[in-house]
């Protein structure tokens, strides 16, 4: 599980550094943070708390991404997790190991999401279309890219401003489906999912 | 212009926190990001990192957002731009003022972007889809619900990849388009542009 609150407690670093890499950097002149990070990785010499999240996503058979939305994506702090620790080497390489054959291909990846909005205004009709529009880079781009299996997200839409008791039958929903969980099939992850055809 | 290398040099902060009101919370029994910064902006008493920023963007009549694409969006540091500085009060307001009529709304803006795959990647037969699948969140997400006029993207692919002469050619087109910016016409900013129809 990796929570926006649980990166907040551990004041995780978003921006993606010089300072993670330990060492030497294989080209000093043009730092180049894919580059730098992938040599890092093969010669396990990126920061430890790259390392630490690593390791966790390693031992996942399912990794739960628990955020509120901010501008239609991950707050930055969890944008940072991703920038960090999906990187390649561990996450995918290039030309050969991502989308179907990224390194987590084994892995089950579901994005829990709370809006400001409410349902309404992520539908077709809605101001801010179809919810699935703004999924597109985070399951798509991003864990379909490393190979994630992507199970249906959990929405849960607007939760400060409805009743106490719409709020608590969010919160058993999301218990109840927990459940049963391993027994999903993941969704489909292609344009047709996210746009229609 | 808001460049990913000039947030990297002031060390910009990405995380939304507390430290970004100063003085008291409106609530300080449960700490609610939204909430405290609207109306910290309203008593100007919002971080001075904030207000900075703010203050450029009132100045501005285009505003250039340069960064390399991290997991199809911006990276951390420029998320946590957008997450900070385009506060409620400021960017926008709810119920009233967001999306045709959000506060920023007599601005242009407008995304360039550098990414590591090449262009033939990000086509509807590509497996990376569209680009602009991917340009939902940024352009219709945050930057139109702030009210910007949104200018079609400026995309140079894979500069890491192609040759010096090609590269030299994205630079002299992005220099050349900028010198009628003041020209061109806004994208409308709604679903059929992004997904087709």
């Amino acid at each position: 599980m990796v929570t926006v609150s649980d990166l907040y407690a551990m004041d995780f670093e978003p921006r993606a550094i010089r300072k993670d890499i330990i060492g030497d950097l294989s080209n000093p002149e043009v730092f180049n943070y894919g580059v730098e990070t992938y040599e890092a990785y093969k010669k396990k010499s990126l920061a430890s708390d790259i390392i630490d999240e690593q390791k966790k996503v390693r031992e996942a058979d399912l990794v739960i991404f628990q955020f509120p939305l901010y501008w239609f994506s991950v707050p930055a702090i969890l944008k940072g997790w991703m920038d960090r620790v999906l990187c390649q080497g561990f996450a995918f390489d290039i030309p050969e190991f991502f989308y179907n054959s990224g390194f987590l291909k084994d892995k089950l990846a579901l994005l829990s999401v709370t809006t400001g909005g409410t349902a309404e205004l992520y539908t077709k009709a809605g101001v801010s279309g179809d919810f699935r529009y703004f999924l597109w880079p985070l399951q798509h781009g991003t864990l379909h890219f490393c190979g994630f299996k992507v199970l249906a997200p959990q929405l849960s839409f607007a939760p400060e401003f409805v009743s106490e008791e719409e709020r608590k039958g969010m919160v058993a929903s999301w218990a109840q489906r927990l459940k049963t969980v391993w027994e999903e099939e993941p969704i489909p992850c292609m344009p047709s999912w996210y746009f229609g055809q």
